[in-house]
């Protein structure tokens, strides 16, 4: 278990006299108790009263290695044959009596869940709401963890140079995202933090696009947006490149996304605001007359999940501090034309920040 | 949109005199609307009104999607720095008045979502549940459903046939994890269904083990669980392999988990109950003193997610029905010596049933 983590829990939850926290998101789960699991449908389940030993709850099948986790205390199991939260109630009761005020994860806690206990403890107070307490524990990463980041950035390094090697006209990009996660694999990086994206020509326009057997061509841009996961922690990294001699349009949007993404990466620093960070971005980018075709975020906290808080956004006014890591990751997209996505994730430092990925940003061509 | 599926749910609304249904589950908003997407903490949203058209709320990079999409009515978008409950509640009001009973998915909607929703329209009754609707809905798959699935089937034969052919001793499990995916991405199986499990020897004595650096060894056990997702459909199945010739004690295990797989196999038909199918193959494992060794249920429904309704699992008195699709996949598991699990998915037919994989089950020397 996560002592130190757990006991700023406990710190917020004597402040506001909560006896007990439920935490049921699995990554969550894994950050405070040290036992990583995906029960997909299953109940798995994290309580930590405010004194008294916390327990596990999980599925039977996955007893065993939550006992052999850095978790100490009980783990409790269930059969798929059995009623979960009849066996959770019971064990809250046998363990704490009956808690006065439970905390709940209220952004991830499933409504029947909820109702479920609430049924089994009619005289509890449920207004208290973990979100934000997690989400600010989450917010500034130690240096071990800053290290983890640090290491699954030079795997999606290592990944752009694989896919920067198979870019060549006719080649499609399922066959481009076949090569990258086929070398990483076999270098035991077994995980991509989200499906990889190779998007070629204006199939690039589409910030969501699935890369399929659409082929790289002659003086056309690629758009590679990938991640890893190394040891529990995430990375996340977009480039674009040019499949040969890229146009002068296409240069200019690809300097226009630069010059955005460079100058929101060198201000940030302690005491600026997430806000002020993606508006940087922006003009940089509504100035060129494009502002219409960047339409989402700057960028996102990274850690042991991919999208974590801060979330950073025009009217965030959460102010940057040391031990922050998110992704900065401006883009233009004009449909059946050109997309262009630049991304590092960095961490924050006491005077500026320091990227994960070191890959070039220079526009490549291949 | 999906207008027949979208007509049964309207007629369960009148019968419960519910005004409005939110569908909240992004797997369920495809089902219905047609538009497939995977929002992860963004907000995706259909609402069908009893009477009305529906809308479908998307993240704004989504939009164009989502309108190209077979969904043919509005679209409502929003921006990462917009508060998305507050134009949900907006537009249901501008739309569709102050309904009296909206019908929620309560065992996927959140918590804070449900409480948004709650306040906006606090005369209104959230008593109903959409879940078991939608299960029962999706329990029953049309003949083009099978046919998907079917498809889906076939790649996972073709994984199982990649992944034998690399059986050897020395290969580690996470190599031929590597070739599996590789050789299926550049046919264009671009996804798999969920990370694919190869484990070789005790490795796969644990039913969550994760492949790895463990390499297969001459006379033990190779298990591969693995699934792919064609066309939205996913397939699941798992086959145990001998890596040299197997030991007596492997054979022995193999055979009495081979003979309750197709014990419970030829059983299924319609009018046996869900929980006889898991007693049948459970029974033969237990005749055979490995009973507490078979720690998982029998099976799960598939279909467009991995794992949904019905539950094949002791005590599930829900009687099989045609046009129903699950998995049987008994497993033993003695730690620190073997693992062994089989297991096809099956449609039901009227009078048994059909498997979506046709990779031989007996034991495999390799």
């Amino acid at each position: 278990m996560n002592q130190e983590k757990v006991s700023e829990l406990r710190n917020w939850m004597q402040k506001n006299n909560v006896d007990l926290a439920y935490i049921s998101d699995a990554s969550h789960i894994g950050y405070f108790s040290g036992f990583d699991s995906n029960p997909m449908e299953r109940v798995l389940a994290l309580f930590i009263p405010l004194e008294k030993d916390p327990f596990l709850f999980a599925p039977g099948l996955e007893v065993e290695d939550a006992k052999a986790s850095s978790f100490e205390y009980d783990v409790v199991g269930y059969l798929d044959s059995q009623d979960p939260f009849s066996i959770i109630v019971d064990e809250i009761k046998k363990r704490y009596g009956s808690p006065k005020k439970i905390a709940l994860e209220k952004n991830q806690l499933v409504l029947d869940r909820y109702l479920r206990l609430s049924e089994a403890f009619p005289a509890a107070d449920f207004s208290a709401d973990l979100t934000p307490l997690v989400q600010e524990l989450q917010l500034y990463k130690t240096e071990e963890e800053c290290q983890q980041l640090i290491e699954a950035g030079s795997t999606a390094d290592l990944a752009f140079e694989i896919g920067f090697r198979h870019v060549k006209p006719g080649i499609t990009e399922e066959e481009i995202v076949a090569e990258i996660e086929y070398e990483l694999k076999k270098k035991g990086i077994k995980q991509m933090s989200f499906p990889t994206e190779v998007l070629a020509g204006p199939n690039a326009a589409s910030p969501h696009g699935t890369p399929g057997k659409n082929t790289c061509k002659e003086n056309e841009l690629v758009l590679f947006d990938l991640g890893t996961i190394v040891n529990g922690y995430c990375s996340d990294a977009t480039r674009t490149v040019a499949c040969g001699k890229p146009t002068d349009h296409q240069k200019d949007i690809y300097n226009i996304v630069l010059e955005a993404q460079l100058s929101a990466q060198e201000a940030v620093k302690p005491g600026i605001t997430c806000g002020e960070l993606d508006k940087i971005a922006r003009d940089v980018i509504e100035s060129h007359g494009y502002g219409e075709y960047f339409n989402h975020r700057l960028g996102h906290g990274i850690g042991t999940t991919i999208h974590e808080f801060p979330q950073i956004v025009g009217g965030n006014d959460l102010v940057v501090k040391e031990g922050m890591c998110f992704s900065i990751e401006p883009g233009i997209y004009l449909p059946d034309d050109v997309g262009v996505r630049i991304e590092d994730c960095i961490y924050v430092t006491k005077d500026g920040c320091i990227p994960f990925t070191k890959t070039s940003k220079e526009l490549i061509i291949l």
